[in-house]
């Protein structure tokens, strides 16, 4: 019996409209019908590589060591590198070379071997340069499901050479952190760079309530464990399941809305006085 | 060759949109990658346990005698027990002790035997109490899935102890039925806790229009098969596929709307007088 | 060991927010466990035959050919013959005999055999006539996918008499096409059913900007390779990955109500006199 073949995770910003997720399943099944396919998700935001970035490397922990992960956010398909990397903890990642696997390279050991995918033998010219997933990186993830070699892919390439996302690092003094939105969904609650550890940092991890300050306008926010236990419209700030300091608002209120923010966007987060 | 694994069946309010469905998926396939996974929806209206009962048990004639059936709509996720059930069809249910599997066990031929789940050879501490489904609930049933035994995951319960949903049951009489609104989709059509048996209970089943009376509104339905048959904005009651009565109004129209029912609501449907 | 089974390649206009397509996988999974089953999409608008019929046409080049491909947009469900058709590829298509198939089959080189869905062995009583598919076309499918013959399903149709969709031509002449719209997507793009060898016939093929005129407006619009490269709310012209003149517009402006059509619209396309 030939050995089971490695799972695949799949994670794009194709959304579920149209065929696209359908076809790369179908050229993934082609080449490796054993395989189990997980669909992480489909609908990162079009073209926000960084969202994707974070999503995947958050999700790290609950990956196989033996799964090849492709990822497809990529605005600028057909400049891109498209490449395969070997990570030390056993994964493979593939996708263009824009920083969307960076983050979960880091979360899965960092890069043991890197090659650019442009062998003739695995993967085909693109029926279409606006969609090459079906033609380049969807063959190149199947063959790596199913026990091919790295090297069979293409050239090796520097590691040092692969494009990385700079996660901004927040600044935190006694009392104080400057955070950076990272992202959010569809809820309006707002991810920032802060784990809970940097609470601690700032000597603010036993504060029941925090001042939350953008460029634009001013919240107290309460510390609760979930989102059910803000009233209408009050702020809060919990850690979400990923570990991510979240900046939330009771239901049907937008903390996006009401505080003016995006992503990139400073947020300064100090004790509040509020009594 | 080891025998096939068994199917698993997940239905959630997870939504789409972000990689909680994702994940499960992952773990799931990482124990148990020979598991069909079946995706029933995850688009649960968010923490409608009764919704999700509903669906579920409605399913159940389509779903096979070996499969593990996982579900995961919990508002007080963390708080409830965590169940695995063994049912006289063979089937197994996993989910939250909530209600959520009450309708479907019902459908199943009843509990055979419950264990908590609370096995650490199984499952293993949430990383994050919002989200403990991939490390408790999703490990307890692809253990299952795989052909490992119950009492593997925790110590039985006495199935009396189990939380059931009270579905209600209409109130019938000679030529009124007082049924209560089960769901409603986005179409703004609405389920009622009516079987096609109670309207020949009723002495209805001949008529061809009926009068629902809600406590805001009134409206003369016609009898009909499918949607397609009611001109625009006209009342209508159909049978749907889940068996269920259900008053529905020709697009662009809302039923939901225009009698101004939601869930627990209760209507009066009688012959209609209008000629 | 068993050979494995086919690929199932699935298309509906089922949507995700019910149990309808969870349904379905229960039950091709319960009889074909080893197929990998794709999902094209099930958010072909619904009852839209042409626009799910060319999706699944023009997906053909990255479907197995050992495939079965089950496809469900039905409006008269219930009213249609349900088919099974071997093509001269190898593919299966399952699907009502509606026309929804018929573009698929001639880009899988036509229709080799045919049977009407009828056998009793394979399929069963329909428990909903509004949600045929779980009894009839979905047994069906799975009987082919694990080897099953054709000729078990039912009795041998004449080819000629499967109804097919007539793909409207566009008419060329010196200078100008006149062309007709085949479908939209969500962000007002238009497909047309024009060929990038239309524009070569007609002597447009170096043509910078082209004139659209439609029966309630006229835009310019410029020729381009990528949605990217228009001004906000500028009309552009691109062929779309599956080779369709395609009418777009800059974000976050609509062409299709900027122009005024839906599908079976006609537009007329010439060079553009404006500098």
């Amino acid at each position: 019996m030939p050995p089971a073949a490695r799972p695949i995770v799949f994670v794009s910003d194709f959304g579920l409209g149209n065929e696209w997720v359908g076809i790369c399943h179908s050229v993934l099944a082609g080449i490796s019908p054993r395989s189990p396919i997980v669909d992480l998700t489909h609908l990162i935001r079009p073209l926000e590589v960084q969202s994707g970035g974070l999503l995947l490397a958050d999700s790290m922990p609950y990956i196989a060591e033996d799964a090849v992960i492709l990822g497809v956010v990529d605005p600028n398909v057909g400049k891109d590198r498209e490449v395969a990397i070997g990570t030390n903890s056993g994964r493979y990642l593939v996708g263009p070379d824009n920083g969307l696997l960076s983050l979960a390279w880091k979360a899965a050991g960092g890069v043991a071997t890197v090659v650019e995918i442009t062998s003739p033998e695995v993967i085909r010219p693109p029926r279409a340069e606006s969609f090459r997933a079906p033609d380049t990186l969807c063959p190149a993830a199947a063959h790596l499901a199913v026990g091919g070699a790295l090297d069979q892919l293409g050239p090796a390439l520097e590691p040092a050479t692969l494009n990385a996302l700079a996660l901004p690092e927040p600044e935190i003094s006694d009392g104080e952190i400057r955070g950076e939105v990272l992202d959010f969904n569809r809820f309006g609650n707002i991810q920032l760079n802060v784990r809970e550890a940097d609470l601690a940092r700032a000597g603010l991890e036993d504060v029941p309530c925090l001042t939350i300050k953008a460029m634009a306008a001013l919240a107290e926010a309460r510390r609760g464990s979930t989102y059910a236990v803000f009233e209408a419209g009050e702020y809060g700030v919990i850690f979400d399941e990923r570990g991510w300091m979240e900046i939330v608002r009771g239901n049907p209120a937008s903390a996006l809305e009401g505080l003016g923010l995006s992503p990139g966007h400073l947020v300064w987060i100090t004790r509040s006085r509020v009594p």
